[in-house]
């Protein structure tokens, strides 16, 4: 969901691209994003691309033929992340865990004493496709210990849980609109460290690709500099605007609560139904709930029922999981008690129909309790 | 300008990428642009991101390290083009010839001779920064002489001036949505013929941009298929639909014809005002009008003058015209007589107060005599 505020500032007439009132849009927009990944890096802004721009933006700047970076694969999104550093004539270590876990300090730490000359690390935040949330506090010193720049995705986690891109020492870290911060998809918010800058200078390649080079998109970003580079997305940066201020105006510590208590609910009464967690209960992500189905509940067949009946729309399980799991969204504006609720009776009121649930009202009396009980939670935070 | 009601689609709630009613939204984008680019290639789709993604979308698809391109060199976009072959390891043969002319085609036919086995010719059908308008109807035999393929960038052409696809057997174009289609920038509409289609599959590296590939792209557009590549983004992509549902309702023919009535007109008043167009009477674009300034007539402090007194934006000079040329945009919902009836009486009042006119009065009057007679023009169609 997208608040009225954010759809309406998309209607907003369009200035040109170097028009100085759009110019202060863009410093607004720098300057929350600042507050939102908590960081003081000058290098923030938005990419012209959906989240995965933000990531090959990442990639492509960083990694030159003859690199080596590794790789958390534990989901989709570390696979694609591999697919660009190899585009890029770099060499992955794969780093793989069972999809649902994390990558361990330990495990990091080992490869990278074992690898030689590794540029960077890159690991996924929240993995959209297995609602894993990696810690990462002590993994940027075992990167920088190696010489390695760590790359954050968290498309999936910014403005959900907190991402404290200075406080971890974090040297890229990008992400998306349209997930916790609630604005459409569109743009990619992408922070960058001095260390990353130097990476950038110290090439011996050119970036191969010239629509996310840094180098120039950075000049066009840069209050003085200025220069024209492609043009920017407009409307899309007043939406993203106004989304950075509904998050601003809410406050991160309250909104992260908001989503954890609502997640903890949601999961509360899925367990009820028989739907348990795939991540253990200390990497659960709040705003991506991803649950076993029990071997009696019909995956799309409920799905579809769920979209029909309900309008409310679940996702299914990617590669290995597919037809395993459930991925629960509660992100941004669509973290709300009413929607917890609504969905629980929705899939009471269908498993009940199916034979599925012997006794009614079970998850959304779980769920009504966690609201009560916030912090007695099933979920640690990471 | 953007029309209110593409400014009011943009507000539109949300849809999934993958929900029905969201394909359906795509399905009617596919079938207006083919109409506008007037071509039944099936790959013809909107890249998620500004014009220049639609020239890298091209350019990474097709080049690989080892090709060689022939590239149109008569401005700011031919060098980006240029830029971007290079960056996939190809090599770039430069067709130079000075900004405000276009590329001949005996010139073309000499080197393609002279080149060993080229891949692609790339140019610029509407020159932004010169505009120079440059004939294609005879360029796509040439190079398929030579099997090489033609790669047409057609960002400010689009919508404004014909852009013959299948007629004038163009493998590759794209173009931008801000330019006459009167969009928010942000998506850049690409087709792409059965020729290039082949090409994608002989290449011998896999494409070198994640975000940009065709092959995954392409998946994500084409019906029955629907695989999850990027996530789309759905606000741009409905303003978008309804931005070429305008084109279609006023007609190409009658917008090309409003394009060449309004530009032409314009182009009679600024002749008044000792501002003398750049390229040669064959080949001036009517969307986008490019004046040498006299030198008496102060380049900045007038534009400067125009936005604040009058609130009219037009464009200084790039690279070698910088100083010297003005690039006057009547581009989609912004060609209208009112506009340009409005430019030239603030250019008079600014010339006259400013001791550099003697007659106010005559540039009005002699865009009012080019609408009366719009085909006894002082431009040719190209």
């Amino acid at each position: 969901m997208v608040h009225s505020r954010v759809l309406q500032s998309l209607s907003t007439p369009i200035l040109g691209h170097l028009d100085p009132l759009f110019l202060a849009v863009m410093d607004d927009i720098q300057h929350l994003l600042r507050e939102t990944f908590r960081t003081s890096n000058p290098l923030t802004i938005a990419v012209s691309g959906t989240g995965s721009a933000g990531m090959e933006a990442a990639i492509t700047n960083l990694i030159e033929p003859g690199d080596t970076a590794i790789v958390g694969m534990n989901g989709v999104f570390g696979g694609r992340i591999a697919s660009m550093v190899e585009r890029c004539g770099g060499t992955v270590v794969r780093l793989e865990v069972p999809w649902g876990s994390v990558i361990d300090p330990h495990m990091l730490r080992e490869r990278l004493a074992k690898s030689h000359r590794v540029k960077a690390v890159a690991l996924v935040h929240a993995e959209t496709s297995t609602g894993a949330w990696q810690p990462l506090q002590d993994i940027a010193a075992l990167c920088h210990d190696h010489e390695a720049l760590l790359i954050v995705d968290a498309v999936t986690s910014l403005g959900g849980v907190p991402v404290e891109v200075d406080a971890w020492d974090i040297d890229v870290c990008f992400s998306g609109t349209q997930k916790c911060l609630s604005c459409p998809p569109g743009l990619a918010p992408l922070t960058w460290n001095r260390r990353a800058m130097d990476a950038i200078r110290k090439r011996t390649h050119p970036c191969q690709s010239w629509y996310f080079d840094l180098a120039l998109v950075s000049e066009y970003w840069t209050e003085g500099a200025r220069a024209y580079h492609h043009t920017a997305p407009i409307s899309m940066l007043y939406g993203l605007r106004e989304a950075l201020r509904l998050v601003h105006e809410e406050g991160l510590e309250t909104r992260f609560a908001r989503h954890r208590t609502n997640g903890t609910a949601l999961l509360s009464g899925l367990t009820e139904l028989g739907l348990t967690p795939l991540p253990d209960p200390d990497h659960r992500l709040p705003m991506l709930n991803c649950v076993r189905l029990p071997s009696r509940v019909e995956d799309v067949s409920t799905r579809t029922r769920l979209l029909e009946e309900y309008g409310i729309e679940i996702g299914g399980g990617h590669g290995p999981l597919r037809g395993k799991v459930w991925r629960i969204g509660l992100m941004g504006e669509s973290s709300q008690q009413a929607h917890v609720l609504t969905l629980l009776n929705a899939l009471e009121d269908i498993f009940a129909r199916s034979g599925w649930l012997s006794t009614p009202g079970i998850a959304v009396q779980a769920a009504v309790e966690g609201f009560r009980n916030p912090y007695d939670s099933t979920r640690r935070t990471a």
